[in-house]
């Protein structure tokens, strides 16, 4: 003590930054570290993660949570019509999923809008979009997330009962996932487009595409995803916004299945030229293994693992193991974005889609060190992809030595989000995402980076902590 | 310089050892730069540098030649069996093509040996491989390089009358390139195994795969191959031994024309399964593309730029663009690999195939940032990987804007070797390699990386001078 108030100050100020001004103010030095209190200064949050800071409850649910999200083997079993798998939509019910935490029709941003109103016409339900639209806003629909019947979808996330699924089972817990099948670019439904091309296409993947595909797999026998994605993750993709390597090396595995199976040389031609043309095709496949790896996680008391983030356009939801089906909702946060010529973010729609369901998982832009090319198009480089995949390690329970990154000398990705170490330390999930135009029928504008917001996180700890007191004394 | 001999002195020293040991004598600090003389110290080599140096009729050459392979666009035109596309083979004559530079039957390595027996084999010109052995020691069979009938082939590089050929074509200059079809691993004919399942592979390729290919090639018209290569490089290979991302899109490409083709039902599934079973397809593509980009910068006159590298398992020889065909050899260096089980360096041929033609155009070794899966498998790192790349600069006229290397912020690879640069700072080129067994028939025991040897181009930096001497007074 003697000797630090004889030697001239040299101080780190961590905390707020007038404490600094004093020591220079005193003659002293002084550096302010960047600092934030946690959870925005919330007081009840940051009483909710001193509580729950090091509780050997929640630490425990975490492990456990964790190890059956590692431990998952997510397998495409199957294609099957969504009037079929999924009970909601038994008998071809009028009723449609979408992306993200449960929405009003009368709420619902512009793109989710104009999907909703074109699968309403693709399902007979409606002759015309203006029709569809009358039917809609007299409730003539049953209207609920994907997440809600076990299913996940991008963008607008739209699932009717006609539509073919994914059918993706995690082999080491028996719990199966479901996705609906990528359009390609250019106007597609999940965009908000909705014209007759649209619906044509529509017709052919659920008429052609989707039994054709049915045929393969019944010879290639089901298919593990997540070798297929650890060997992507290696070829310069995150199976969220880059997926031509697992596109590649799925089609690699499912054309000669094709052409030997029994289906008619022509199915085969337009289900080889239909995957062939659309370097997206695994990205529905990436998020359905991504959910069923972790709802095996979900539903694990006071654990604090996030087990769904997702967005409806208008909100952005996310879901922990320890608060089971509810949804913490934000308004999403804008997107640092590239956009096609002659649009801007005025243009834009808000964050969209369950593909957030990647970096849930770990993949996307977690592991952006993956896919140096995707910070590229926004203006980033490829030590920009590192620091956001190092960033990571700070807000996650540990990482997955089943994927790993080549630009970090293989190191395993980080995942298991810790909801309390978002809010403690204030690093928010990293989102690679397309971009919609803000209104109906229109499509996609860009694509760039966003992050998860802060609040989501925040009520979830809130409510996590209650639980945890619900639960009883500490052991 | 008062100065100098009033402080103690502290020496950087540069040259040989034993002057930094009198510095010490004395007193001083003397750090010694790890250092050679240039050309391992031969005095004409080192002359024939001094007098090319900056010499603008070399310079001049060089840009000319470099320019030329930077201008190349090889495009996959056809596929052409050999006695149709090779003058030398016209009408099927007992004429047999092997990898690098010219070598005598008797002085043959042995998977060369073993590779060329089974070529007579599969020819019917024996009976069996015994009797292939003795039509060879009576000199029954002209043999000849690849690189002499305008092709490439990898490890023994065997190309028989009978065999199919992918034609590759220069748009921006004409010329043309030749390469064999890829086997696969195991046993197979490159790697010296001649067995009867070997021969019949061969004969499926020749009869099944080559028809069908070609078939599905009138479909998707000329593929350009220098955009694939290029994707291919942003997807985890280097492509020479890696070609896992170049085969899947490759692939992605044939399918759907494969099924649109008129080809029967059944050659497609054998096609498609034969490709997509075979991560190495893509590399003698690779190698055809690569020669036909080379072979645009050779013959211009005074110029040091290395055109053709390429090893018979005996000998290690270059090409400079120019000395024409003159092939400069020294004895190759051994590989630094990773070997199969049961087997060690002690089993392995010396470094074989005309496959070092990646290198040359500045692929493979060159480019094996690209491919930090590579120096891994050997026990090396990413960074290794990349400082291999970066190392190339120091040999090379330039970079190659279209093949970029993601893991260096998307910088062009380093191409076109210039012998002077080689012999002046002694860094050798890089170069990938599987290994064969050193006996015939046994097939791949391992894969390394190794490093072209120097008195190959200490040769020819020795004859260039030579023939630039001959051009006449310096302009």
């Amino acid at each position: 003590m003697a000797t630090l108030f004889k030697d001239s100050l040299t101080v780190v100020n961590v905390g707020i930054a007038a404490f600094a001004d004093n020591v220079r103010a005193a003659g002293g030095t002084a550096v302010s570290l960047a600092w934030q209190p946690p959870a925005h200064g919330d007081r009840d949050a940051a009483w909710a993660l001193a509580e729950m800071s090091a509780d050997p409850r929640v630490e425990a649910a975490n492990e456990i949570a964790f190890a059956r999200f590692l431990e998952a083997q997510p397998v495409l079993v199957d294609i099957a019509t969504a009037r079929d798998a999924l009970p909601a939509m038994e008998g071809g019910a009028r009723v449609i999923a979408h992306a993200g935490p449960p929405i009003a029709w009368s709420a619902m941003c512009g793109p989710m809008r104009g999907a909703i109103m074109g699968a309403a016409v693709f399902e007979g339900w409606a002759p015309s979009v203006a029709e569809a639209k009358a039917l809609l806003d007299a409730n003539g629909v049953a209207l609920m997330p994907c997440h809600h019947v076990g299913a996940v979808g991008p963008m607008s996330g739209i699932i009717s009962p006609s539509m073919p699924l994914f059918v993706v089972d995690n082999r080491a817990a028996g719990n199966r996932a479901y996705s609906n099948f990528n359009e390609g670019l250019g106007k597609v439904l999940r965009f908000g487009a909705n014209g007759p091309e649209v619906i044509a296409r529509l017709r052919m993947m659920a008429e052609t595409v989707a039994p054709t595909l049915r045929a393969a797999l019944a010879h290639t026998g089901p298919i593990e995803l997540k070798p297929l994605m650890a060997q992507a993750l290696n070829m310069g993709d995150e199976v969220h916004n880059r997926n031509v390597a697992a596109t590649s090396l799925l089609f690699r595995r499912l054309a000669p299945a094709l052409i030997e199976s029994n289906a008619a040389r022509e199915a085969i031609a337009a289900t080889l030229a239909f995957i062939a043309g659309n370097d997206h095709f695994f990205l529905n496949l990436s998020m359905a293994a991504c959910k069923a790896m972790l709802d095996a996680a979900a539903g694990v008391p006071a654990s604090s693992m996030v087990t769904a983030m997702a967005r409806n356009g208008i909100n952005f939801g996310i879901r922990l193991s320890g608060t089971g089906e509810r949804w913490f909702e934000a308004p999403a946060n804008p997107i640092d974005g590239l956009y096609f010529p002659g649009y801007s973010i005025a243009d834009a729609a808000a964050d969209l889609g369950d593909s957030a369901i990647t970096e849930t998982a770990g993949v996307g832009g977690f592991a952006m060190a993956a896919a140096p090319a995707i910070v590229k198009f926004v203006g980033g480089t490829p030590t920009d992809a590192i620091h956001k995949s190092l960033s990571m390690r700070a807000i996650t329970i540990g990482v997955n030595p089943a994927f790993t990154l080549p630009a970090l000398d293989f190191a395993p990705a980080a995942a298991g989000i810790d909801a309390r170490k978002v809010v403690d330390c204030g690093v928010l999930p990293v989102i690679n995402s397309g971009i919609a135009h803000r209104e109906a029928g229109v499509g996609q504008i860009g694509a760039g980076v966003t992050t998860a917001p802060l609040d989501c996180f925040v009520g979830a700890v809130k409510a996590l902590a209650q639980s945890v007191r619900e639960i009883g004394a500490k052991r």
